[in-house]
């Protein structure tokens, strides 16, 4: 997806609501939003949003010195999500399509961001996510591609929300690869984050590579490059994801709650729909 | 009030809003972002907003080309407000406090702001604001100067809320200067304006010289300034003013809708609140 001229302001405020969880210090805070400031006018509108995210992100480290603001938001919202798990399990365990329910469990998490919108109430949104129908009606054919793959690969987004994936992991009855970030930047899993979880018991987990809060193949590890080219299926999560895929050729499902305006327009939808979208093969 | 660091991506989102309604060329917007970004290192926490309000849109009028982006809308805001005046003026004769019902209106005009907010419902705000109490209770205070002061300087804002101002100086029963902005800036009001309401039949109108989207003294004219100093009583519309003049060492009743969550914590009430708050003295 290309940035809209609306992200420009959303940058400034990332900018601002992530200076604040990396520092107290208003005059260094004031100092990243300058810089961010300067940095607009460099941004061409032909790049993906998680590009100058990343930009962004790594000026923040820089700046404040604290390479990873959000570790204890992180664990925070793990530890809130793995306190979930039991009663998600249940209601899995206990609904008539399993497997859909666990998809709408995996978007549910996926409003744990702290890029877009730092204000969520998790037990809200799941409750809303099982009720709420998939706004894209690609689910039959997702069930058609899982029937047939024999790998998935599945990028993750954010920590907490790796929980919800471990549900969804769990119905999809197939080996899975977990990717996740390469560095920690914003509340995005990383390795570390995935193993605390458990993921590693149910899927081979890697590091896409990227440092980016989305999957930019570009900044990505040839690795991880190979494995997404050649992959049987490949389940995308959550907005930066989507952002930096969107492009991409090859048949993705993306599954995402939708929390900012630009990506409602960018996908036809409302904004908070929950969608399950296959892009173009 | 001094600028806080929210404010800073606000300048960015008002750039845009502000861009898109003088111009449909998506480059030339995209210019005044990255232009506007490269001033936010130039803009020091202490000045006052509309301070940097000014210098934006004077950049804007100066890339667009557009000197007065908001005519249109200022004329479709007029004309909608004219039309409410007869329902309005029976509201306050009707009512048991004509004059509480009248500050009423003319704060719930002060929604007409394509600064900070381009979505209101005027008819909605007006059956709220008469049914809502007054968040700050200096309205005794307010009727104790008003009785006493032989004539009040009325500061204006948005173009279309000066009908309601209107309803408001007729309850006054004194005589009003109302003041208007100097140049055209965002929709607030012009002499063109204020006469094409028929406040000159009410009131003397003057200009207080600034170009800026709020009441920045040293922007504005002596002839203004003396006024401001000597007046008996001072009452002062809107957010830009009252960011303006809120350090201001005399008496000043400012009368304001409260739209955003910066205001709303520098005077200490909720964000959409109606305010009546007098200064310090």
């Amino acid at each position: 997806m290309k940035t809209y001229l609306d992200c420009l302001p959303c940058f400034l405020q990332q900018t601002l609501r992530a200076g604040r969880i990396a520092t107290d210090d208003e005059k260094i805070i004031k100092q990243l939003l300058d810089d961010v400031g300067m940095m607009l006018k460099d941004i061409p509108l032909d790049n993906t949003p998680p590009e100058t995210g990343m930009l962004i992100y790594q000026k923040i480290s820089q700046i404040t010195g604290n390479q990873d603001p959000f570790k204890k938001i992180k664990k925070e919202n793990i530890d809130k999500a793995l306190s979930l798990y039991p009663e998600m399990k249940k209601l899995v365990d206990k609904s008539n399509d399993k497997l859909l329910t666990a998809i709408k469990l995996a978007i549910a998490g996926n409003v744990i961001d702290f890029g877009v919108n730092r204000e969520f109430d998790i037990e809200k949104e799941i409750a809303e996510a099982v009720n709420k129908k998939l706004v894209l009606k690609d689910y039959e054919d997702f069930k058609d591609v899982l029937c047939k793959a024999k790998e998935i690969l599945y990028i993750g987004d954010n920590a907490g929300e790796a929980v919800f994936d471990k549900i969804l992991i769990e119905q999809l009855k197939k080996p899975v690869v977990y990717v996740v970030r390469g560095h920690p930047v914003i509340n995005d899993v990383t390795f570390q984050d995935a193993v605390s979880i458990g993921i590693d018991k149910l899927a081979r987990v890697i590091s896409s590579g990227t440092p980016a809060p989305g999957t930019i193949l570009k900044t990505c590890n040839p690795d991880f490059i190979k494995l997404f080219k050649s992959a049987d299926m490949v389940i995308s999560k959550g907005q930066g994801n989507y952002e930096g895929l969107s492009g991409e050729k090859r048949p993705i499902f993306f599954l995402l709650k939708v929390k900012c305006p630009v990506i409602a327009r960018d996908i036809g939808v409302d904004t908070s729909a929950i969608v399950l979208k296959r892009n173009g093969i």
